[in-house]
C-alpha cells in the first residue's frame, strides 16, 4: 500500500498496526492470513557447493540466490528472500534457521554441500513449514518426469528400464531415492528394479573398501546385483545415462555399448557428461541436457516455484515422498503426447507454471479446508489423489 | 529484471550468474555493487517491547516490521525485510544477526526491551554494517530536533534549558544521552546542563536504593544535582518536560507548575501523556505528540528512513554519534523558521525524506569517494561537516 496520508500511516505504523498483533498474540495461526508469511520463502544457503563453483562461501552466493527469489517471483509469484550464512556449521544452520522461521512460509535450501545438506533438511523437518533442498528433490522431480516421458514416447516401461546415475552427491542420492521409492507408500509408487549409482571412480557397489559412511548408505537402495567397474563398463547394455556430474565424461563409443534405444539425461550444467550430438552418434533415442539451446531441456525451475506455490497454497508443513511424487507426475502429464524431442515442456512456459503445474499440487477445495490445523488430512489427500503409478504412466 | 526468454534464464540463473559469484568470491567488496546488499536493511525484532502491547512474541510482531518495511520502501527506495526472531535470549539473537549479516546493508532493531537492546546493538557495532536500534536513536534524534527548534521557536538557549525525562526506558536513555553529548566529542555538541530522569517512582537520583545496574548507569549523565521526588514534584520550575512513557500522567495544574512558557514533548501513543489542549491550559508555549492529528508530531519515520539511506549511499559501517547528531541538526534545519505549531516538517513530507534530509546524511563526493574501504574518512568528514553546535543553532 502506498503511504500517501496521516491515515495511510497510522494503518500501515501506529496505531493501526496493533490490531493485527493483538490478534496474532491471541491465536498464532492468524499470522498465516495477516502477514507476508503465507508468501515468503527464505532461500538459505551456505555457499559452500555453489554450481560449479564449489564452496565460494555465504558473500560469493548471493547473486544465485537472487537469481533464484527472481525466478520465484516471475514464476509463481512467491517472495523469496537471499539468506546466505556466514557458517558452514551444520547445527549453526539448524539452529538460525530455526530461529528466523517465524517470518517465512517456508525455507528452499540450496548449494549447500553434502552430506550436511541431508542433515540440515532432516533436522528442519518439524518446523511447521516446507523446508526442502531444491538441489536435491528439485532435481530429482523434473529428473523422473523427464525419465518418464522419455519411456512414454519410446513405449516402455519405466520400471524396467536399468538405469545408471552418476554423480554420488545430494543430487545422485535423490534421484536414486525417488526413482527407487524410498519412503514411499509401496500403493503409490514402483520401483526402477536396477539403479547403479557411480562417483568419481567408477560403480559404488559392496565390495569397495573407500565408501564413507554416506556413500555406503546409497547401497541400501541401489546396485541390488552389486555391479561394478567404471563409469564406462557398468553402462554397457544399460538403458538410461543420468548425469549430475561433470561435462564430457562419455562418448559415442560408450553410448553404442548401451542397450537398444538408450536414453541420455546429462544434467552437468553448462557443458553436459555428453554433447547431444555426440549421444545422437552413439544411437541415442531420446537425449535431454540441462542446456536452453537443445530440445529437452531438464531444468529445475519447471518445478520448485510450483511446489511452493502449491505447499504455501495448501499450508502444508512440510514437503512429503507423495507430493514430490505428485509434482513429478503431474509435470510430466502436461506433455500430452511425448516424443524423443519433447519430454518437458520449456522451462520458461509460464502457461504451466501457473496452470496445470500448480493445480496438481493444490488440494482440491471440496474435499476439504486449507488451514494448517488440518494438515494430516492435506497430506492423506496428496496420496489418496496420487493415482499414478509408474506402469500406468509409462503405459 | 523480467525473464521473458531462455537468455534472460542464463543471465539471471545458471550459467551466467556465475559471473558475479567469482567476482566476489575473488574480492569481497565487490558484493556491494553486484548484490542487493547495497540497499537492503534487517528490521530485527524478537517481540519483546511491541508498541503498547509489550512482550507479545515474534510472530505477533510481524505487522508492525512489516509496517516498518512499507515505511522505508515509501520513504527511502529501501528493501527492509522483517527478522522476526524466535529466541529472546540475547546471545543467540547477536550471533544469530551476525550469521545471517552477508545478504544485508544495515540492521534496524525493533521493538527489543531494554536493557538487552542496549548488549546486543553494542555488540554488533563490529559487524561491518550499520547497526541501530530505532527505538533508542530514532526516537532520540528526531527527539533532538523538536526540541531544537522548539528552542529557536522561543529565542532561547537550548543547553540552558532544564529538562525532565519520563520515562527510562530505551527512548528514555537515548535521549538523554544525545541531550547530554555522551560518547560525543566536545567540538560539535555541547550538552544540556541540567536533564532528570523519571521512572514510574519518580526521579532517578543518588539516594534511592532500590535502582538496578541499568538504571544507576543513568545517574553518570543525568541529575548533577540530585533532585528527588515524584514526577509532578520534579517538573516544577523545569523548561522541558519529555514523555516517553505513557498516557495520561500530568494535567493542567503540573505544567503551571513548570518555568514559563514551559514545551511539552508528550509521545506516549495513542494517548499522550497530556493531551495537547491541556498542556496549553496550563501555559505551554511549545507542544509536540506522536499523534498526527495535532501540530508538532514527532514520529521517528522523520528519521530511520533517511538515516539508513544515507549511510547505505556512503557505504557506512555503522552509525556513529557525529552521524546522529548530524542527522537531527539536518531534520531541524528543513524547518527554516521554526515557531510554537511548526517545530518539524510534516511525518508524510517526502520532500524532506528524499531531499535535504538525505543530503546532510551523504559524504561531499568532491572530498573522497564513498567505498567501504575508507570508512574513516567517512566519519570524519561527518565530523568536520557538523559544524552546528547548539548555542548556534538555538540562536
Amino acid at each position: 500500500m502506498p503511504v500517501e496520508t496521516a491515515d495511510d500511516l497510522s494503518i500501515a505504523y501506529t496505531p493501526g498496526v496493533a490490531g493485527p498483533c493483538q490478534a496474532i498474540a491471541e491465536q498464532p495461526a492468524r499470522a498465516r492470513d495477516l502477514t507476508l508469511t503465507h508468501n515468503s520463502v527464505a532461500i538459505v544457503s551456505d555457499g559452500s557447493a555453489v554450481l560449479g563453483l564449489g564452496n565460494i562461501g555465504a558473500l560469493a552466493s548471493i547473486p544465485v540466490m537472487e537469481g533464484k527469489a527472481l525466478l520465484f517471483k516471475e514464476f509463481a509469484n512467491i517472495d523469496g528472500w537471499p539468506i546466505c550464512l556466514d557458517t558452514q556449521d551444520a547445527e549453526k544452520i539448524i539452529e538460525t534457521v530455526r530461529l528466523i522461521a517465524p517470518v517465512f512460509g517456508g525455507v528452499n535450501l540450496e548449494d549447500i554441500s553434502a552430506p550436511r545438506c541431508f542433515q540440515i533438511e532432516d533436522a528442519l523437518q518439524d518446523l511447521g513449514i516446507p523446508v526442502f533442498h531444491d538441489d536435491q528433490h528439485g532435481t530429482a522431480i523434473v529428473l523422473l518426469a523427464a525419465f518418464l516421458n522419455a519411456a512414454r514416447a519410446l513405449g516402455r516401461d519405466p520400471t524396467a528400464m536399468r538405469v545408471v546415475i552418476n554423480g554420488a552427491g545430494s543430487a545422485g542420492s535423490a534421484i536414486a531415492k525417488l526413482l527407487r521409492c524410498v519412503n514411499f507408500d509401496p500403493q503409490i509408487c514402483q520401483p526402477v528394479k536396477d539403479i547403479v549409482i557411480c562417483d568419481s571412480k567408477g560403480a559404488i557397489h559392496r565390495n569397495r573398501n573407500d565408501l564413507n559412511t554416506y556413500k555406503k548408505s546409497l547401497l541400501t537402495y541401489t546396485n541390488q546385483k552389486d555391479r561394478s567397474g567404471t563409469l564406462a563398463e557398468v553402462i554397457r547394455g544399460a538403458d538410461v545415462f543420468i548425469g549430475v556430474s561433470r561435462g564430457g565424461l562419455l562418448n559415442a563409443a560408450d553410448v553404442a555399448t548401451m542397450a537398444k534405444d538408450p536414453v541420455i539425461l546429462a544434467m552437468a550444467n553448462p557443458v553436459p557428461e555428453i554433447m547431444p550430438d555426440e549421444a545422437r552418434k552413439g544411437g541415442a533415442a531420446v537425449i535431454g541436457t540441462g542446456r536452453s539451446d537443445f530440445p529437452n531441456q531438464v531444468n529445475n525451475v519447471l518445478v520448485f516455484p510450483g511446489i511452493f506455490r502449491g505447499a504455501l497454497d495448501a499450508g502444508a508443513d512440510r514437503i512429503t515422498p507423495a507430493m514430490k511424487l505428485a509434482a513429478a507426475h503431474c509435470l510430466a502429464d502436461t506433455v500430452a503426447s511425448p516424443d524423443p524431442t519433447h519430454i518437458l515442456p520449456p522451462a520458461l512456459d509460464r502457461t504451466v507454471a501457473r496452470g496445470s503445474r500448480l493445480r496438481c499440487l493444490r488440494p482440491r477445495p471440496e474435499r476439504g479446508n486449507d488451514t494448517a490445523t488440518n494438515q494430516e488430512s492435506i497430506h492423506q489427500r496428496f496420496v489418496r489423489d496420487s493415482t499414478y503409478n509408474w506402469s500406468i504412466a509409462g503405459s
